[in-house]
């Protein structure tokens, strides 16, 4: 990385991340740059590239915790597991690739209660503080013949150095894990907040899942941590979209610190603020990395009567496959945005008189409108101009790259 | 066409149709096979082919109609014009393909509305009994200096065997108009059922819309023709799905007899009934023609806990690019289809304790599922097991050929 590298690379756009003052990345950092947590990864087999795809993540103390998890109704095996934990007391999370544990019932369900079992042994903590996440391939049965050894392995070569490792064992078919650490300024000196995360919603076929895993030494009441974890999830991954659909496994799990003082005042919110960026900050690249992906854009909706309504007209063009087509091609095509429009606003009393549809503010009827379509990063912004609600949503655009992951990827 | 064709030819999978018994297919029919109606067509250069473009449908007679048309909430100014007619006396059409008319304001609406004057001057009829459809590019301006004359050469040139003509003329990129005329034989003696239709919902970019017009010599009460009518756009039209987009022109006319005995009784059930089978084989023909379709499924969900379950899961697995490249892909994918089950039933109490899912009869472990999905026509069969409702629809794969279409159209 070079002096002259993006504040926020590999996110071109450091407006989109809405960092509070005194967040900085920090250089080659990772999960595993938060003092008090220790990471370790193996391979076992799942992964036909013979990649790490077991992974543990702990911290050293009594850790508080909050996770949000998918909203689809079969959720898999360790979603199922996972809500039944107290959760803000989980300090350990254990991951495999490569076999999401979904839709594989209750011998699905033993295989997820053996994983936290076996590593719950393997670190010397109560079993009910583990998470279980998996992702990979849906409706098959785990292997726990290799799974479960590979836990001991993955725990006992953790150490304070194996950020980079866990992140890369997450991932599936992600080109790169997002991942790294953030140094926060806060009144009472400074904090670290590591992230690990893959994915972006259900880009990936049968290999679908967002999981991202934060960790900091700042110190947290639990109420607080659930707040800001549910704030950060709002505000990052429900706000983006590669192809609309819904893994049964996503997952965001934040540790923080338990034993110290707990964070109030200006720096809860500056923390509040610098989960929500540091989400964002891989949610971004999720979408950047989504299937086939060559265009990233902000759709931002403004001008609308309600937020609801901001935020349905947002992912009607955020989700429109004329929509991503026409940005994958460099079309300036106002008639799809119109169109979307229209349909989500169907069965609505009155349509907007005026759309103002601008790309990194230049109208769509400006030739240098196929500049801004050359940006791999920028904004649709499209004014309504009938009230003051607004939304923004990151969206991919539809290349053939994503058809062709999506039809040879075989089962 | 041989003696060994398909009944209903090109759609192959006769038990889609629903065809009520004395139902056929006249060889070389046209929607001016029915006796009646006289329909011409001319070119005015609004297609760089130099295809005809303009065409007028008109019945000779009084006639009795219905018509359906978008639920998008930007209709074109075609639609928002024919909202204002008398829904049960529209005797005529007049359409162009290559321009929506769509976004285009107040003066738009003009430009339709001259559009009608024209027609119902060259036909001898009342301005108020002529719909106007435009079907092509949204958001820019209609050349009436071109499209006026045309629609005088077009009703002068109208005959009983212009139907062809005609159905070429409102297509814009369809490989092939989707027409024909039907014989249906009724207690009262045989009636004549005439289509000309393109498109599938917003299957082309910014030239899109589904555009339908039925003309019949049998004779119905208004009440009658409009209940059938919305009945065979809730069976048929609104039953298929090629990428979810739903135009600003969208519609679908029928045309009746205004004089002699209306239908009623079984005869009237049977007419009912004739017309939807009539629009589903124009609807599965719509999906045949989608961007690109290699593939049309029927996906039938059976065992839900009511219509609207049973269709939000139809639709979640119909319009899912994930299972619609795995179509493509001919890979059979459990788990894309429970994905979308699950993501249908977010935030709904109880999933289903179990999914049986099937290709045209064949559970989706069996090998000779390939063989069944190297089928052009089959069924995605999902049953809940929870219940009576049932809902179907027909939607294409998702193909290279999709993306190509779209991102390489340009504005």
């Amino acid at each position: 990385m070079t002096g002259t590298a993006a504040p926020f690379a590999p996110v071109l756009r450091t407006d989109w991340i809405a960092a509070p003052e005194g967040l900085a990345l920090l250089p080659r950092g990772s999960v595993t740059s938060v003092p008090g947590y220790a990471a370790g990864a193996v391979a076992c087999g799942l992964k036909p590239s013979g990649a790490p795809d077991v992974g543990v993540l702990c911290a050293s103390g009594p850790a508080v915790s909050a996770f949000v998890d998918t909203a689809n109704a079969l959720p898999s095996a360790p979603v199922q597991l996972n809500r039944t934990r107290d959760r803000s007391r989980i300090r350990a999370v254990v991951v495999n690739a490569g076999n999401a544990n979904a839709a594989t019932g209750s011998p699905g369900l033993d295989d997820a209660r053996a994983m936290a079992t076996r590593a719950a042994a393997a670190l010397g903590i109560a079993a009910d503080e583990v998470m279980v996440c998996s992702t990979g391939t849906i409706g098959e049965r785990l292997d726990t013949d290799r799974v479960l050894p590979a836990i001991d392995a993955a725990a006992a070569a953790r150490s304070a150095a194996g950020g980079d490792d866990f992140s890369r064992a997450i991932c599936t078919t992600d080109a790169a894990p997002k991942a790294g650490a953030f140094r926060l300024e806060l009144a009472g000196g400074p904090v670290t907040i590591g992230i690990a995360s893959k994915g972006a919603g259900m880009i990936r076929p049968t290999m679908a899942t967002m999981l991202a895993y934060v960790a900091t030494d700042a110190c947290l009441r639990a109420e607080d941590l659930a707040a800001a974890t549910a704030g950060a999830a709002r505000r990052a991954y429900n706000r983006i979209s590669v192809d609309g659909q819904m893994s049964p496994s996503d997952t965001l799990l934040v540790m923080a610190a338990r034993d110290g003082a707990p964070l109030a005042g200006d720096d809860l919110e500056r923390f509040d603020a610098a989960l929500a960026a540091v989400c964002r900050w891989s949610a971004v690249q999720m979408v950047k990395d989504g299937e086939g992906a060559e265009h990233v854009v902000r759709v931002v909706v403004s001008g609308a009567r309600d937020g609801d309504e901001a935020e349905r007209i947002a992912r009607a063009i955020g989700e429109s496959p004329l929509v991503k087509t026409a940005v994958f091609g460099r079309d300036p095509n106002w008639g799809r945005i119109s169109q979307a429009v229209g349909q989500a606003l169907a069965g609505a009393p009155g349509p907007p008189a005026a759309l103002d549809v601008r790309f990194d503010g230049v109208p769509l009827g400006d030739p240098e409108v196929m500049g801004v379509m050359a940006r791999a990063e920028y904004d649709v912004e499209v004014a309504l101009g009938r009230g003051d609600a607004e939304f923004a949503l990151w969206a991919s655009d539809l290349t053939h790259a994503y058809v062709t992951l999506n039809a040879e990827y075989h089962t």
